[in-house]
């Protein structure tokens, strides 16, 4: 929709066009902290970040594009700091209990919005929704973390399980997220507190793995979650696909 | 608060009385779908119903109590109509897949009105919350009919477990309450495909739980819900008191 006013970015040069996506992304999320998701337009975000509605709109289609910028953005910050505690630990447990202290810490700053911006991700079929097809990205780096996890722990998996547990525990991270989103004690210590209870339960349903008679019973709780999340199957088949390209060219 | 415009019960005759509340009940749930839960009054609601404010307060202190009546009826709706499939059928997944199934029948007419109001219940900490203190007496008629859904089967329950299952079958059931509240299919059509999926995957689960080795585990996830939600501590609690009323005692 707007056209005279946009600045291609390589009449910038990508480090420019890097900074002013940073700056709308930023200044978003202020101004969504600030008056709410609901209230906040696009030209208020453009105004307040000093550029053109046009150049704003260049960047990110609209705001629940926005909101899938920060998903990205917490999700690649998790990703970096999940390396230390991912190429220190090998066990199971402390790996996982790691990763999603990593997360809180992450997200602290962001817990009053979560709060008041939870309604408009609860609905699985709302593209703000961590299932969403437009939260692939966002989804298949955190299951990524997940995945590598597994693959760096002394924990033995069963094979038949590898594809399916990161996403489980995927899902279960979002199950510590929604209680985040509603918890109130001082520093989200109870969060802290669910984490790594979580991560307990978490390492010793996988020792359970080795019994084969229990392996159906978690692909069937995996083939549920896949049938009746949207993103959720998408990422299924994504998975099925044969050749699929390396981490680095994905990204 | 208010007082000279107060009808007590003893005066209009327990029916009389028992009429008042379901007529002032029925109004406020009326209202809150048309209106929404945040914009009704009780004035409104009073005023709606042809009683004096007065005579609404004397029945429910305020509007949360009235979504309380309202759980309360679904709930005792409920119990009534598992009756069938309970007295006839003995195969866990059939009873637990019948209960599912009677209780979206139940809640089709307020479907509307549960997406809107989602957003007040789904915080652990609020009174409205299925978790909640105040939700006590309707969450226990549900888990009473849960622990029916066990005790009536010829699938064998461990004893040790016959105390937490029902709770966690309860917590499946917020689980399929939860999708059902963002499902957009046809006559739900896709929560009704939920259900039986769930209730499978329920029954397996059960089964599994003649190994020995895996009810610590059970045991661990229904500690974690005890210790992080806040009405599921106090059900434990009551659980342990020695001396418990009988069914009819304590309703």
């Amino acid at each position: 929709m707007p056209a005279e006013n946009q600045v291609p970015q390589s009449e910038q040069g990508p480090a420019k066009g890097e900074q002013t996506r940073t700056l709308i992304l930023e200044t978003a999320m202020r101004l969504f902290q600030e008056l709410g998701y609901d209230k906040t337009t696009m030209r208020a975000i453009a105004k307040e970040a000093g550029v053109s509605v046009g150049n704003a709109y260049y960047y990110f289609a609209g705001k629940e594009h926005l909101i899938q910028g920060f998903y990205d953005r917490i999700a690649a910050e998790h990703q970096a700091a999940v390396r230390d505690v991912l190429d220190r630990e090998t066990d199971l447990e402390a790996r996982l209990a790691g990763v999603l202290r990593a997360w809180l810490d992450i997200a602290a700053p962001y817990h009053e919005f979560a709060a008041q911006f939870f309604k408009n991700a609860a609905d699985p079929d709302s593209p703000l929704s961590p299932f969403s097809p437009e939260s692939e990205h966002a989804r298949e780096t955190a299951i990524d973390v997940h995945r590598e996890v597994l693959a760096g722990t002394k924990t033995k998996v069963p094979a038949e399980l590898a594809d399916v547990l990161p996403e489980l525990m995927w899902l279960s991270q979002m199950g510590l997220v929604l209680y985040w989103v509603f918890d109130r004690s001082e520093n989200r210590e109870r969060s802290y507190r669910l984490a790594a209870r979580g991560a307990k339960l978490t390492t010793r349903g996988v020792a359970l793995a080795r019994f084969r008679v229990l392996r159906p019973l978690v692909h069937e709780v995996h083939e549920l979650f896949t049938d009746f999340l949207p993103g959720m199957a998408q990422a299924a088949t994504a998975r099925k696909k044969p050749a699929k390209p390396s981490k680095s060219e994905q990204r």
